[in-house]
Parts: C-alpha cells; sequence; structure tokens
C-alpha cells in the first residue's frame, strides 16, 4: 500500500491547475482526470495492486431528471440499454463482459444512471468500445419495451409493493417534497410505469445519453495516458448533444407546516416511527453544514454510543432499535431521518415522544468532544481504507461529480469535516430540526389504536 | 321569461345530432354550438331580454397544464394578455371596452384561463376582433415581464402570504396530491414565480393559445347566425396549433397512507381543522359519483339543517361552524373535505373527533330523505333560475367544457342529480371516506399545544 494517511490532507491544500483541453490534470498519487473535446469527464483512479480495472459510465441524469408522468423512465432505459446496438444483439454486452471472464451491471438513482463493469485490466478496450456504441446507438423495439416493461414492475412488486416499509417511505417522500421530484420513486409510480413507452424511453435517451452529459470513471489497473488513449479512440468521435438542457430542477417552497402520515398495513410485524426534515446537500464549494449535519447524524444515532441509541435503547430501553441519518450527497435539498423502533409494549405516540424529547436533550447538552473525535478519527480512517477498494472510491466520485460537486470539493471534504466545530454542528441541527420542514411517519400494522 | 321548467328534462332525453363543421346543433331553446374548422367550439347562450351580450375565450390551459419549475406562468400569462399586440398597444384593450361602456377581466384556474368582456350587443364584432388579435399577435416585451411580475407578486402576497388560511390551504394541497400538479398553487409558489421570464410566457402563449385549444362562449342577446358570420370573420382565418400536446397530466398513485399537517401562524384568530380525502371528478358520460358526492356534500354540510350544523353546532354546540364540500367539475381527481371549526376552549383534538364521530354516525344513519328532497328541489330551482343569469351560464359551460365534459354532460347533469339515490350516496361516500387518501390539516396560532 503506498498512500499514506497524510495523502489527502496534503493535496486538498495544493492549488487547483488551470484545465485545458485533453490536458490531464494530477489530483494526487491516485486521482487525475481530463476532458475531451466533446465534453465527456475522465477520472482516473489508479490502483496497481492486481490487473482488473472498473470502467463506469455515469450519466447525469436520474430519475428526478425525468418529465412529469413518465416516472420510472430513468431506470427503465437502464435495462434498456442491454438490448440490442446497431452493432451489437441485445443481451450481447453483458455475455461479452462474460465471456471476458467480467461482471457487469448498472444502477439508477435520483441524480444519475450508470454503467460499469469489472474486467481484466487488457479487456478496457473492448468495455469502452461496447459502452460507447451503447451510448448512442440503441436499437430498441416494441418487443422490447414490452419484455422489459414486465421485468420493471415485477422489480417494483419485489422491492415496493411487497414492503410496507418501502411503500411508507414513498409516501413519505411525496408528503415531504411539496414540489421537488425528489419526491417520486425513483423506480416510478406503478400507474405510470405501467404506461411507459418507446418514445418515452428514447425521448429520455436522446436527451441526455451523450458524452457531454457523462462521466468517465476508470478505475484500477491503468495509467491516466492509457485511458486517455483508448477514450480518444472510443469517445472522442461521439457527438456532444448541444441540445442538453440546463440541469435545474423545480426547487422546493417554503414549508410551513409539520406533516404526518400513518400508513396500516397488516403484514407490519414491528411498527416504527419516522422523522424526516428537508435539509440542505453538499454545495460545491460550501460543504460545511453538511459535513457538520453528517457529523450531527453519527452523535445522534449511528453506533452503539451514540445518544439516541444510549438514551432510548440503554438507559430507558423503550427502542429496540433507533437511528440518525444524513444523505449529503445530492443535487437538491436532501434528507435528515431520525427513526425509532419501539419495543413491544410501547406505542409509536410514547417512541415518537421520545424521539422528540431525546433531540431536544440532545441539542441542549454540550456535545462530548470525546464521541465527536472518535467519530472524527473513523472517518479519517474510513477515507484512507477507502483509497484500498477503487469500486467504492470510484462510486464515490461518480456520485459526487454527478450531484453537482467538482474533484476539488471531493479532495477537500475530508478537511471540511475535520475542521467542524461543536458549535457548526449545533448551528446546522438548529436551522434543519424545524417542524415545520418535517414529516413525522408512522408505520403500523393497523392493530395499534392511533395516539 | 320564456324557459319553462321541464325544458332540461327534455332535452336531456333526445338523441344527439351528428355534428359537422361549422353546422349549428342547437341543444335546446337557450343553447346552440357549432364548430370553426380550426378547431375552436362555439357556443352560443340566448337571452334577448336586454341588448347586451358577454363575449368568453375560455383555454383548455390552466395551473395543472404548467411544466414544473414554472408555477404561475398561466396565471402569469393571463395578466401578460392585457399588453401590446402586433396591432393594439399596451392596455388598449381593456381602454377600448371601456371606452365603449363595458367591462372585461379574466380568470385562470387549474383546468382553465378564461377571458371575458360584458358590453353591448352591437360591440361583440369589435371584441371577436381584438380577442382574436391578442389569442395570436401578442407582443411581449422584458419591461411588460418585469412590471407585472411584481403585480403577480404583489397579488401573492394580498391573497395568500397576509393570509394564514391560504398559506395552509397551499401546504394542504400540496401534502394530499402526491404526483398531480393540482397540488401546486395556482397563483404560482413565490421562489418560482420570482423567476418568471418571458421565455415562459411565450412558451405557454406558444403551446396553448391556439383556437384548437379555446372554446368561446357568446351569451346574451345575440343570434347562433350572428355569432357565426363574426366568428367566420374573426376567429376562423386563425390557424390551428399542430402540435398541441394531449392533454394527458400525471395522476396520482395509491395512497396508502393517512397524511396530517398542522401549519402554526400567530396571526391565525380562529382555529379550525379541516379534512380532505380525494375524490373522483365529474367524468364524461359517467357522473353518477360526482352527483351522489355533490349530494352528500350537502346533506353533511350544507345549510342549517345539515348533518354536521345540527350535531356539532347546535347539539353538541362544540362548532362555531363547520361545513363539507365538493368540487366536482375538475379534469382530474379532485376533492371532498370538512371542516370545523370548534368553540373556544374546545380543542381541534377534540374538534376533529367530532368530526369523525359525525362522519361515521351519518354513514351509520339512514338518510333523511325529506331533507335530500329538499336539496334536489332547491338544485332544480337553482337550476332555473341560473337560466336567468346568461354569465353565470356561460361560466358554467366554460368550466365544464374546459374539464373534460361535454355539452350533453352538462345538460344530464340535473337530471343524473334527480336520480341519484340514498344508496348511491352511501356508496360514493363510503368509497371517498377512506383515511389513506386523506390529509387531515390543523390550522392554529401555535399557542394551543398539539393533542
Amino acid at each position: 500500500m503506498h498512500f499514506g494517511r497524510r495523502v489527502v490532507g496534503l493535496f486538498a491544500l495544493i492549488a487547483i491547475p488551470s484545465l485545458s483541453i485533453a490536458e490531464t490534470v494530477r489530483w494526487d498519487d491516485q486521482v487525475s482526470t481530463f476532458e475531451l473535446d466533446n465534453g465527456m469527464e475522465v477520472v482516473v483512479i489508479e490502483d496497481h495492486r492486481a490487473p482488473v480495472v472498473v470502467h463506469m459510465m455515469w450519466y447525469r441524469a436520474g430519475s428526478a431528471d425525468e418529465k412529469p408522468g413518465v416516472s420510472g423512465v430513468a431506470h427503465f432505459l437502464e435495462h434498456l440499454l442491454f438490448k440490442a446496438t446497431d452493432n451489437m444483439e441485445s443481451g450481447e454486452f453483458s455475455k461479452t463482459v462474460a465471456a471476458n471472464g467480467g461482471s457487469d451491471n448498472a444502477f439508477t438513482s435520483y441524480d444519475y444512471t450508470a454503467y460499469f463493469q469489472r474486467v481484466a485490466a487488457d479487456r478496457l478496450d473492448l468495455m469502452m468500445q461496447m459502452e460507447a456504441e451503447r451510448m448512442v446507438n440503441l436499437r430498441l423495439s416494441e418487443a422490447d419495451i414490452l419484455t422489459e416493461r414486465e421485468v420493471i414492475i415485477e422489480e417494483r412488486n419485489q422491492r415496493t409493493e411487497n414492503d410496507p416499509s418501502a411503500l411508507f417511505g414513498e409516501q413519505a417522500s411525496a408528503s415531504l417534497y411539496l414540489n421537488h421530484r425528489y419526491g417520486v420513486p425513483i423506480i416510478g409510480w406503478r400507474h405510470e410505469m405501467e404506461t411507459l413507452g418507446l418514445q418515452d424511453a428514447l425521448a429520455y435517451y436522446k436527451q441526455y445519453y451523450a458524452p457531454n452529459n457523462a462521466i468517465l470513471i476508470v478505475a484500477g489497473d491503468v495509467t491516466p495516458d492509457e485511458v486517455k488513449e483508448l477514450a480518444m479512440r472510443h469517445y472522442a468521435p461521439l457527438a456532444a448533444n448541444p441540445d442538453l438542457p440546463e440541469r435545474a430542477r423545480p426547487q422546493e417552497p417554503q414549508h410551513n407546516a409539520a406533516r404526518r402520515l400513518e400508513y396500516k398495513d397488516p403484514r407490519v410485524a414491528q411498527p416504527y416511527v419516522s422523522r424526516t426534515y428537508l435539509a440542505p446537500e453538499r454545495d460545491s464549494g460550501d460543504q460545511k453544514a453538511a459535513a457538520a449535519l453528517m457529523l450531527g447524524a453519527a452523535l445522534l444515532g449511528d453506533g452503539q454510543t451514540s445518544f439516541m441509541k444510549q438514551k432510548l435503547e440503554f438507559e430507558e430501553k423503550s427502542a429496540v432499535y433507533s437511528t440518525a441519518y444524513y444523505r449529503g450527497t445530492a443535487l437538491d435539498d436532501t434528507r435528515f431521518t431520525t427513526i425509532v423502533v419501539p419495543v413491544p409494549g410501547v406505542s409509536l405516540s410514547e417512541a415518537e415522544a421520545s424521539m422528540d424529547r431525546v433531540l431536544q436533550e440532545f441539542m441542549a447538552t454540550p456535545i462530548d468532544l470525546e464521541h465527536l473525535d472518535r467519530i472524527k478519527r473513523n472517518l479519517r480512517a474510513q477515507d484512507i481504507f477507502a483509497k484500498d477498494n477503487v469500486q467504492g472510491l470510484a462510486n464515490r466520485y461518480g456520485r459526487a461529480l454527478t450531484s453537482g460537486l467538482t474533484i476539488k470539493d471531493i479532495l477537500e471534504w475530508p478537511d471540511v469535516v475535520e475542521s467542524v466545530t461543536e458549535e457548526d454542528i449545533k448551528a446546522a441541527l438548529k436551522d434543519v430540526l424545524q417542524e415545520r420542514t418535517s414529516v413525522t411517519g408512522w408505520l403500523t400494522s393497523g392493530v395499534e389504536v392511533s395516539q
């Protein structure tokens, strides 16, 4: 292992070199970037310990970029990208990867869609050839639509319809977001999925799948020069989409009224209460509030020594589980969530009252600085270990870069986290823990009496 | 008055004549329709008692037809239609109407935008000339945008920001609708109104303002032949918009979880609780459920003898006001709402419990058939009196025709209402009064303790 623990801190202090087309910018011993003339950004993450590469194509387009009425089309298209292209048969992509000893998959979220293959380093050429092909030459048929629509609907059945907690989460998200499409499930509303057609998929494809909306990340046993040579061959010839729209989604209005919802489902074995607050995301160049919220969530609800768990699970013994979490990497306003799962015999009303009391106590109590230091130390360790997992690292870069952040933001993040003080955390939580921007949800079997 | 009370019933039974371009269809003594080659529908409502006409142009485009991110643009454009056109100066339209002794105005709702003038019958020619002009020749400047945007924001200040009940209603609507744009306020979210620009207004104008998306209603001292002659002169030359999109909005997903919200505002003098259920709208050819809901709302909460008022205001004396209402005329899923305003000393929690109890009691009690008959009799009387108010009648036709209904539906409505039975009402209410599709809202001053 040749990356010392001081590396991240060191490179975050270096002045950012000016970018020019196809000029490689070396950010640290591991990460380099360059950009193709057609606007495609390329990130290379080196790790020469094993002769393997992960080749990922990230599109700055997810479910929150869908038009109204076609929810699920981003994820639908992700499935359809494994169908035929001008020069490949349906299924040929994955078959070829497997025949070459690799594995491949794809995933869709609110802010991005990504495709990746893990293969021997000498197969990178082939991966790029195929990925470039399906970026622009997809050939969909009505038969593909019918077949794959069944697949995504079945996926929804498995993941959502059969899971009361997932159904509950959907309704809570839709209630939290009054205007933004983060309130619409990534997989789509069932009734809209059922009507997704060829034109819907093609419209999304033509709008968003283009080199100037893509980020190529290659991680593993490869050099920036090798990646550049292959990228010039396969991706540089692709034309940019001149009509790529500005990425501006409808934002939330003022939230004036706390919302509550109760989802009753006889399949619920373990009732719980959740509270979600609208929260700021990591903003490029201004990540401190997000770092403070991440640390606040960890202090509150992450690990056995966290404030909520100590109070509710160990002292009061009123909860079997409790947690707080915050998803900072997002393009637009995100969420800060707390959950309490009461022990049998404790009502959701009591659980919610406990949750409120613990949150208030936390805000009124000085932060345990040793606890905070321990969390920061763990995060630093995680950052260092992360450098050993290039696929994880590639994911981290992909998520951040498709969520409005820059390489500089990613590299600065550990220092921003390190610099967060007790006061920062309290101030950020005070801003976020406002009843009027919150949704409180009860998931119950329907047997328990409300209140 | 030459319209007997049997007329509506009679004509609803007549077979519908087949339509052909510009052929006038006479629906009863009062109402005639024809269609221009460019797709504009024309409705003439005759009333020769006074030498006055109301000239209305209705567009099948309202706030629910807006694109995400530009909420308020339908209403903004309504204001801008009084600015300059190729052949009129800014403000000239209304000045000309006034100079001719008339009055004019406009209004915007979820499903329509409408413009109207009330003038002496011999000025109809001039009204059509001007209305046709601004349908296609609007000339907006950046200065218009800046000026009028201030006006609509000030309108929002007056109507919404200064009215806790309106703010509360906005948040409740946004919480009720999980997917449909009925959840977005007609006037717009403030932060989106602030960024509305010239291109937003023009895009909406070009998409929706065209003869094939318009319904002309002329009511008053005029004959169908006279209207046709003028309409052929002024409106027939306008080209249809071949790119008019199909009017299909995103529909609601399954509602699985009852939602609640509480809006606290120190300006609130009179706290109250509201409950809104998602409810079916009047569907063309299938209006019975809507008629049953309308009668159900009347039985429950309209008038001193209604069930809620009797129980809550007179027997219990726990409420100073209570009501139930239902808006049936809408293109998509609409709302059924009940409200209870408790007397001082009664908490919202108690008021809500009373509301629930009264709803349950109503469902468990046979409907007072004399009460139902009285309501039907009143509605019949209103329908007859309505024929004397051509402006009101024109509004009724415009609302229905822009909400997916036909002339036949409008004429059949009284008979549908008449045919509704006690069982129909109970069945329709049972379908609608489902907790999981509801939003319960508390409007409080913030002083009262929740629960």
